[in-house]
């Protein structure tokens, strides 16, 4: 017989909401079908041919340190390949203050854990990834939503929450964000960096997509604008393997890292000592920096095969954006339209991606919208894909 | 200049206090030291022979798989491969409902994470295990104590706690229990398991070291005699490699499990697939069963050489349990002892051990008492070390 213990669930459970993420991860394994949804690095760019070597060379250097327990700060080998790779984003660190993150989703849930009370703000982008709801969720932040238009985040929306709801912090994805794809223009990013600054206000910048830039000018990060006010994390997931589940954490200096480092202690003691040590032999010796250029090289043709498919199977009263890199774009219909419908059907036709309602803290947004995924499908397929989209949104009424 | 974002922080954080494992973890680095402190296992029982073979397995079995995303709910064929492992502590699963988590502490993390709500009452032995408190206080639980005796938790007074306080859930760890290494009776299981039947009441049992067992009878799971009523955690770090940071949970059937995932999603999305994967095949093809054996081998003796240690150095004031299995026994000094005092002395003499009181909700209680791990320290060195702590005691007064 089945006990119910429902009734001895938390109040905050209930603001664990089903994910689409999950039921994503689910359709993977669902034969023949292409899937533009999910943030699924294409398998094709993890350096299958360097594992073995990296493997033996963890096993000479550390033999059994790299199976045994470590430091919750992270595996200090990592930390100290990582400040060079994080130079590329204009984060400059010193190893101590770099942390290793059980993905980025472990940064943003010890965040949320350390920062977020019941009913504090969050101000967050309108859309924002979902990852990011449903790791804050558990700790009860009301959101308040700032505005945003083709260059992201709008910094005079941005300053009117800070003065009106004094959020405990904000979370921005500035580069190739998830869902939209949008890029925060360089203006932008020295107005908010100069906005928080000014407000002593404190940024969560996710920045998992910036090494993927397939066209147009690196822009630093806003860290490196206000790093005193910035928590950065980046993640492995996009330019080694996502199923090692390593990010890097970069928190201003003073005592908030020592709570993150509190918080992630009781959540999983420390990300697996394995994988940063496969890491930090794929920094050290170079390989991921040979390896970007092969991940751009094969998502960059990806990106112009969906848009030159959307380009030709949409039609006209549909809009969407043409990033410069990372692994969305995001589509909208004309007032009316409910890509939940749409899902469905494409669903049947074995085509796969995210709704935008899913990516709104108020789910009534984003009716009108999907996220399309480019990376984990070949050009041939998506254009395939996206006409079978363009076929069924142009008989939706 | 610094910010000092102290003033954001969330209410529940202030639980997070420092913590004494954290400072064991970084002890290990220091040169010289005989550390009986930490749940360390030696590193001489990792399978490093069968590393390499496992690596190659796993790429030719899943290639690029097992090192792509995966499901929250843990890697298939690691939840395949465990069903039959879990058969050795009477558990018994189908792959569906076990789960895989990022090391006991993430099966504790969630368990708080969904069941706390502030103030909700939990059900611990005293002492406890100070992980489980690190990973529940976030949530802001009132810590009701189950007494103890050397047989562990005493079945009236769970009784009286769950007719009194309705804690949320119980908390035990029935076997080698952290810190002090008792052992729950087979009489106290069956009682145990009739009186959370009879209460509709929930126990999370933590079971990390039944594997260790070095003479005396198995005893089965309390999970095997209510298994409605249990949520089972088990974990790889003592019988396979705790780097790799996974553990196994075989909740009641129902609900719950999906609870446990949501949130789980939410803090780290799933664990890193390449260790599960490592562990399916170290399952699979009987790594672990040969494995077993060589680890009560090496730690038997460990053991032995720590009481016979204990029974030279120590003053007739003095008693310690004398565990069949595990890795700690707890000793405790007469009235008056203070185990923090002796710590710092046996630090400047490069032993080290946790202070009783640190696994105590109330942490005015357990001074007098100390927790000796004998698993991470060759037999000669574990008798240098109890006889420098038997001479530091004995000078106490």
């Amino acid at each position: 017989m089945e006990s119910d213990f429902t009734p001895l669930l938390a109040a905050r459970t209930q603001t664990m909401s089903g994910s689409a993420i999950r039921e994503i991860l689910k359709l993977l394994g669902r034969p023949g079908i292409v899937s533009l949804a999910g943030g699924i690095p294409a398998p094709d760019t993890f350096p299958m041919d360097v594992l073995e070597h990296l493997f033996s060379r963890v096993l000479e250097r550390w033999g059994s340190g790299a199976f045994q327990y470590d430091l919750t700060e992270g595996f200090i080998p990592l930390r100290e390949a990582s400040a060079p790779y994080l130079r590329r984003f204009a984060v400059e660190a010193e190893t101590e203050h770099i942390l290793v993150t059980s993905g980025s989703q472990g940064l943003l849930d010890a965040v949320g854990k350390i920062l977020i009370g019941p009913g504090d703000a969050v101000a967050v982008e309108s859309p924002t990834y979902l990852g990011a709801l449903q790791a804050f969720n558990p700790y009860g932040p009301r959101y308040i939503e700032i505005e945003t238009d083709t260059e992201g985040a709008v910094p005079d929306s941005l300053e009117h929450l800070l003065l009106k709801d004094k959020p405990k912090f904000i979370y921005l994805v500035p580069t190739f964000q998830n869902p939209t794809g949008r890029t925060l223009s360089m203006v932008r990013r020295r107005a908010i960096a100069d906005i928080i600054t000014r407000h002593g206000a404190l940024l969560v910048e996710d920045d998992p997509y910036a090494a993927l830039r397939y066209r147009g000018e690196v822009l630093p990060s806003i860290k490196s604008l206000a790093p005193e006010n910035v928590i950065y994390g980046t993640t492995f997931s996009k330019v080694f393997a996502p199923g090692l589940r390593l990010g890097l954490a970069v928190p201003p200096k003073g005592l908030l890292a020592d709570w993150l480092v509190k918080a992630k202690q009781g959540t999983d003691l420390h990300s697996n000592t394995l994988g940063q040590a496969l890491a930090a032999v794929y920094l050290e010796e170079g390989h991921l920096e040979r390896q970007i250029p092969k991940i751009v090289g094969h998502y960059a043709p990806r990106l112009d095969a969906m848009l030159m498919a959307l380009d030709r199977s949409f039609p006209a009263d549909w809009h969407w954006n043409r990033p410069e890199g990372g692994m969305f774009l995001w589509a909208v219909g004309p007032a009316g339209t409910d890509t939940l419908e749409i899902y469905h059907q494409a669903l049947e036709r074995n085509v796969a991606f995210v709704p935008g309602r899913y990516f709104y803290a108020d789910p009534a947004r984003g009716e009108a919208a999907m996220r399309l995924n480019f990376t984990n499908a070949d050009p041939d397929s998506l254009l395939k894909a996206v006409s079978t989209l363009g076929e069924i949104v142009s008989v939706q009424i």
